[in-house]
This record gives C-alpha cells, structure tokens and sequence, in this order.
C-alpha cells in the first residue's frame, strides 16, 4: 500500500466481505505504475452483452473528464458487452484536452482488446488533480489485463482502485427470486473528500438481475439520496465521484418489479456508503446525526448537514466531550427553519436538552459515558413538523490534517 | 489569561495599538469571576447622552438572548446616556427564559447604576453556551465598575472580552475635518466560530463624530459586507455575535457627508477584521482569497467562502503544499457558476492555472515558496465576467484540533 498509516479504527472487524459471485462479469487488476509502485493501481471489470449500467455522478461544476465522459455513455447500446476500467494515484482531472484525449485513448484501447464499442467503457480515474494522467501506462498493460479477467476476483479489484484508504471496502447480497436467485457484489473507494453529492468516491456495484436501464436508474437514483449522499467527511466534494451499477442479466431473473431486488440493493449502497464513513480520513467515531421534527424533510438533512460539518462539533466529538452548544450553534448555522425555544438534542438516549433549555436532570455523566463509545448518535427535534433525515460522518482529529497537511508529498 | 497556549505567529508584532481618546465615553472593567478566575471578565462603556448606536449581528436561527434584545433597542432614545456591557466566560445561549431574565437583571443593574433608561443598556455575553448566566456575579460588581470608570482605558476593555483569543484586539484612526479632528477607536474578540455573517466575535467601535442613526446604521452595514462578513476561521457561526458603533458626537463634528470619516471607519473594521482571523485557533498562516471574473460578485464571494472553508485547502496550506487541485475541488463544489475551462488560478505571483490546465512553465518551486510565507495569497479568476470579492482566513492546523477538543475542559 501507499498509504504508511494504520487501518482505521472503525474498519469491518471481519475483514473484506466474502462476496457472491456475479455472472456475466470479470475482473482483471495490475500493477501498470500510474503513480505508485508495489501496488495494484489498474482494474478492469469485462460485462457480458445486453448489461444494463446505470449510474450517478459529482454535482461538481470542474468535473474531471472521465465522469463527463460516463454521464454522455449511460444508458447507450445496452446489447453490446461492456467494460468499466479504473485507475488509482491520478485523477485526469483539470487537465484540459490532455485529459480528454487521455480518456478517449484508454477506452478506445480497451473497446479494441474486447472487441465492443468504444461508447460501452467506462473509465474512471482517481488521485492527484491537475497532473496529465500518463495513459500510455494504462494502454500498455490492457492485454494483460484482457488476459487476466477471472469470475471471482471483485476483492483484487477493490484493492486495485484505494488512494488513501486504509482497507477495501465491499458489500453484497444473494437474493431469492421465486426458485431463482439474484446476486449482487459492490465495492467502493473514498475516505476524505467526502461530501454530497458524490464525494471523492468511486463506487462499482454488479449484479446478476434482469432490468431496464429506466428501472434500474431510478432505483439507484432513488437509494442514492438516502446512502451516498447522506455521508460526508470533510464537506469537501470532489470533482471524480462516480458510481455505476452493472446488471449483467446473467441470472436471466427479471427483477424491475421485485421488493426483495430493491431492498437488497439499498442494503448494498449503505453498507458501503458507511464503510467510506468509516475510513474517513482520522476517523475514530462513527457518528449518526438524525433529526426530526423539522418543516420539510430537506430541512432536516439541511440540519444534520451543517452538525455533521461543523469542525466545532466535529472536533468535540474527536475530544469525547458533549458539547451540546456546539449542536445548538449548527443548528442556528444551517439556514433552516428552527425555533431555538422548541429545539431538543439527544446524545445517544441521554435527553440533554429539551425546548431551548437544558433538560431537568441532565445526565452529563451519562452523555459523556456516550461520547466515549465508538458509535456516537446525536439526535436533534426541531419541534416543528414532520420532517427527518439522516446523515453519517466521522470526528475531525488531529490524524486528519496530518493526512492532508502532506498528501501530494 | 485563562488560555495556556501561546500567543498566535500571527498576532500584530507591534502589540495592541496606541488608540486615540474618544471623547464622550468611559470604560471600566473588573473581575467578576463569572467563570474565569484571576482575570478580568467584565467591561463596562459608558456613553455620554447623545450618543447614536449603530449594530450588526449574527443571522443565526438560535440567536442568544443578549443579541436579541440589543437588536430590539438599536435606533431608540438616543438623547439619553447610554451603556455597553459585556462578560467572558459565558455566552448566555440557549438558556431559555432565564437567559431573558439574566439579561434584564444586568441591564436594569446598569441603567439603575448611571441613571439611564434600561433601553439604552447593550449587553453581550461570550463563551460557553447552554449554562445559565450567573448574572449576579455581573450585577454585584456595577458599582466598583461605575467608581472606576476612566477616560483612556479602552486597553483593558479589550482585554476583559477574551475567550480563547491569544491577544487582545484594536485599531484606531484619527480624521480631519476642516480644522477639527474625529476619532475613532475600536476593539474585538474572536477566535474560533467564526464565519459569516457575524461569528462567534464581538466588536465595539466608538467615535466622537456626530452623526446621524440612520447615516451610521448605512455606512455599517455596507462596510460590514466587506469586513467581517468576509472573514472566515472555520466556517462555524456564532449565535452571539455582536457589533457596536457607538458616536457620541463630543467632538461636536458632523460626518454624515465627510468621505474621509467613512474611509477611516472602514480601516478600523476592515484591520479589526483581520486581526480576528490572525487569531484564528491554530493558524499559522494568513490567507487572502482573492476572486475574479465571476458573473456576479455574491458568484464570486460564494466562491471565496468555498475556497476559504474548505478542509482540504486549509490543511494543504497548513502543509505548506501548492495543491491547486484543491482549489479546482473548491470552486467546483461553490455551486456558484463556473467553467472548469476558463478557470484560472495563481498562488502569490505565481501563475498556477490557466484556463482549465496547469499553466505552461509552470513554476512549481515558486508556488512553494509562496506557501512557505506567512501571509498567502490565493487568486482565481473564473473568466466569466467582472464579479469579484476578497475573502480572509487562516489555515486549519492541528492546533485547531487541539484547543477544540478540549475547550470545555
């Protein structure tokens, strides 16, 4: 690995995930040394003909050439094979024509060795900004890669796309169709630069299932709201974020009117969205910010937004110390409706205040015993309506500009 | 002083300036240990009849008690003598009806003490929030502070506002007009929680000049759009802030049509700004973020603030490491209108970008350079039209970390 730092505190305690296999995809890595040596830096993930991909995107306004280059390709000439090929250490971003003519040069090389269309790959690239990706080195290694595609092999892949993440992060789901099953494999990149919508995360997610592109956009547009873009680390929002959902179709199952599809693919899209939490950049919490009571549901994530991206909290959280004011200090922050005198906060299931005030008999001891655990919930009634959403994030430590004081070196 | 680390690299060298005698007001402060111990923690100005009072506060939904009621007397009864109050310590935020009542117990002590009307009494609180006030602390030391209240001791008065400021805070001008003189004379505190529109900060700007409510409440708030609400420390905002002019009119100068007084004033809030973000928690660095070529100047402050409050510019600065890609991230997730080609960006002197790609010869180690100085210039101009704004803040530090994990403690 690149990265000299220890594995996040807040890692799976089990490990990388054994995953189902997905049929109608292969996957290939290597070391093509884009940016890092000893390391796998190149994935490429090879899709059967008639595979459906869908997809969603940053909201960045200086998006990097690869996402504008997906964006144009979804939802285009489903009946041919397909490929999705990624490389870590850079990111092709802000390079001009350079960056452009670098996509064009690795999709057209991998459409040639797998005799598809050139509008069916997928590329993306993540890492350093603004240095011209050496795409000869990527062009280089396609016939190995070609010659290492493999069916069970999605692990190596989530290895292959890490920058400074400190474990692979993957999530799956085998789900009963009548007699029939539908499997699903996902794996994700991403621990600063994390925000909504669609932080510095690249995201893969396969599946066997049978499903139109208009279905299955919808449902992972749907999901996309209330996982990846219920997540933040740093509010920082990155110009890269990709996540693209692959139904190859192989299970021959057609799933666009299955509950039981949906909810496990919402299932898969959180559990990763919550491991990028949790290789936040010096994360030693994971932290849920849930609030009700607001006017509308949009300014209750409004809220948990602002809590959950104020250093002040943030840094609280880091020193183990219910600093409720700093809670009330976001809440006023956020540009939403809130009435300081109808406001609650709870930390864990310690009532700290209650309608503008502290509470009779507050806990402290109790809320800092809280704050002392690994999962910290902050929980916060505007006491106004119905309105509610949910955000996770981390704590702001030390570790973290440590991280990014000296990235680039 | 209750803060144990050392004062801040960017702190003026010079130490806190020779202010200028304002006629027409008197301060005084004492140690009332509201919650600090061996410092003083209360200051009292008080303000000769006539004095017109001019403000500015903090947009927070979850304003305190303090800032409500000095918004509600701003503009009335100005024939009267008036006072400005404030305490360390504690902010009286969040404390619910009896944080209304901490407020009417210390103003009506004040006016009873000088024989004023309660609605002339401004009072501002600083520090924890969510504990009751202790007004009584604040209410049995009126009369020493009224025996000890002195011409020339706005030094002290600078001093008893602290919280975690790492020095105290002023600035001063002296204005011709004709063959008279105005002057002006301010001081602030803040530190932490600051961001627009008004963070965690307090300021009191007294002037001698006679001027009209309506006149100074227009030249305040236009200069404040350029002053403190363009400063940033960690994006964090303040449900306390509070700025006062106060002009007592003793120099018997008339101003409302005098360039020069309007000039000078802007120099007293635009240093006090600045010397807020020098005082920024753990800054090392001053930035300036300077933005061009917007479609519209709010485009290219929004821009600015983006730059300004992103983790990852903070920490690349504090890292002393030239990653514009950073910057690019920065502008791209403003959400105010950009194109990623037109998109130019220099670090000092040093071209870095030019529309949409690094620039040709672009000099790495002069960009270095730059960031290795202590105060940093960040200039990016968007190529779009002729909006423009200037934006102040410091770096993001481990120190920042430090002081804020533990400040309750």
């Amino acid at each position: 690995m690149a990265t000299d730092w220890a594995v996040s505190p807040l890692a799976p305690k089990n490990g990388f995930p054994d995953l189902p296999v997905v049929k109608g995809v292969q996957f290939a890595t290597v070391a093509a040394g884009v940016k890092y040596t000893d390391r796998t830096d190149v994935m490429l993930a090879a899709l059967k003909p008639g595979t459906v991909i869908a997809g969603a995107f940053t909201t960045s306004k200086t998006r990097a050439a690869p996402v504008l280059d997906c964006q144009a390709k979804l939802g285009k000439n489903a009946k041919d094979g397909a490929a999705i090929i990624v490389n870590s250490g850079n990111a092709n971003a802000f390079t001009g024509i350079k960056g452009i003519e670098a996509v064009q040069a690795i999709t057209h090389g991998v459409a040639s060795e797998l005799g598809i269309s050139e509008t069916r790959v997928f590329s993306s690239s993540t890492g350093v900004i603004g240095e011209p990706l050496p795409h000869d080195r990527v062009s280089s290694v396609l016939s190995d890669l070609k010659a290492g595609l493999k069916d069970n092999a999605i692990d190596a892949a989530a290895e292959a796309i890490m920058t400074t993440d400190t474990y692979p992060k993957g999530s799956g789901r085998t789900v009963s169709v009548g007699d029939k099953t539908v499997t699903i494999a996902g794996i994700a990149k991403g621990s600063g630069m994390i925000a909504p919508d669609m932080a510095t995360m690249l995201v893969y997610i396969f599946t066997d299932a049978q499903i139109t592109f208009d279905d299955l956009q919808a449902m992972v547009a749907r999901h996309c709201e209330r996982t990846f873009n219920c997540i933040t680390v740093d509010s920082d929002t990155s110009t890269s974020d990709t996540l693209l959902v692959a139904a190859t179709g192989a299970s021959g199952v057609d799933v666009s009117h299955e509950a039981a599809f949906e909810t496990a693919l919402f299932d898969v899209m959180d559990e990763l969205a919550k491991q990028v939490v949790r290789d936040g950049e010096g994360a030693t919490k994971f932290v849920t910010v849930a609030v009700t009571g607001a006017e509308q549901d949009a300014d209750a994530k409004q809220v948990a937004m602002s809590i959950a991206n104020s250093p002040l909290v943030k840094t609280a959280i880091a020193g183990e110390d219910a600093n409720w004011g700093r809670v009330v200090m976001a809440v006023g922050k956020s540009g939403a409706a809130a009435d300081r005198d109808r406001l609650s906060i709870r930390f864990g299931d310690v009532q700290v205040a209650l309608n503008g005030q502290v509470a009779e008999g507050y806990d402290e001891a109790g809320a800092t015993a809280h704050m002392k655990t690994e999962n910290v919930t902050i929980g916060v009634d505007l006491g106004l309506g119905q309105g509610s959403a949910t955000v996770y994030t981390c704590d702001l430590t030390a570790q973290y500009i440590a991280i990014n004081a000296d990235y680039r070196s």
